[in-house]
């Protein structure tokens, strides 16, 4: 996400007075409530899907997630190299490769 | 997110021949299974948080997120802004100000 | 669910003196929290799938579902013959048999 | 729920075709789409709610849960009672009783 994006974000939330919605509790919430809506593109069919619909409830996410992000004054790019380092770990290559098996049955 | 921090998240997938199971689908499941887990942190309080452990689950959601950008093809800056621009007309300041009514009530 | 089950969850609960933390909110957060474990079990396929894991999984929606209702007063059949009454006004037979559109799209 | 309940939602399902939609992983994303509405009614506030909406959300993951049953062919009782032996065993009263920490940290 560039500057300019995140920006509109905030804008968007603080001329609105939003801010004091925004608790991380509230936030999460939002998050798992908009990944619902995400899903629901593919509640009955895994190939038939509006794309457009599918743009949109991503976008959601998304947004709520950057929400969280400044709601937490957390670096978007910290937090996930951190957790890459963590998975790498967990899913090393020669064990996970060409297979989905959850780590701890790896 | 940075450039280095999505060829990372590239990379792992790659090495790990998971994208084949990367369909928009199967990301969709992830991606609310993660927001579940992030939601987790916050299941019996608002207040007592591990921000470790939130830390974790939101990366999780980010990189669940960054696969389903790449599966599609979709620029995350491009559907952020398209949806920027409804949620802008969906809630106009003046309506929306220092409430959390949905749009269909306001 | 028989009147035996029912009174075994409510004592489970009571004996743990939980009754404090079965908010309608906090009830909320857990069913969707228990409905992504059980969505988890089918994540990556929709074929391979361990039995025992989602009877457990579909177990635990259902308990935090009868603690809803417990800690709301209601009545399941009540709520679901209510709700039943609305989908088969929204579903009429003669259009939606065979598809599965979502009503506002009939 | 009553036998009748059950009754009325198999012939809902039955009369429009719908059971080769039905199938578990399906009816999972379905659940979990359900959970997430009903938790949408507790977003921005765990106070004010609309009852009413509550328990038609609260309806939809129950009538979806009983489609699991049906589904996989699952007795409700069943299942519960062998998830509360485990959840008795994780969950002693003495260690449990007054706290919400999850079982791995009692």
């Amino acid at each position: 996400m560039n500057q300019q994006t995140i920006d509109r974000i905030r804008k968007f939330t603080s001329e609105r007075d939003w801010d004091q919605y925004h608790s991380p509790e509230n936030l999460a919430k939002s998050i798992v409530i908009e990944a619902a809506e995400l899903l629901e593109c593919f509640q009955w069919s895994d190939e038939e899907y509006d794309i457009q619909h599918v743009k949109e409830e991503l976008a959601d996410v998304l947004v709520y997630c950057r929400d969280m992000l400044d709601a937490l004054n957390l670096d978007e790019d910290e937090i996930i190299n951190m957790k890459m380092d963590m998975n790498e770990k967990k899913y090393p290559v020669e064990k996970a490769k060409g297979n989905n098996k959850k780590y701890t049955e790896l």
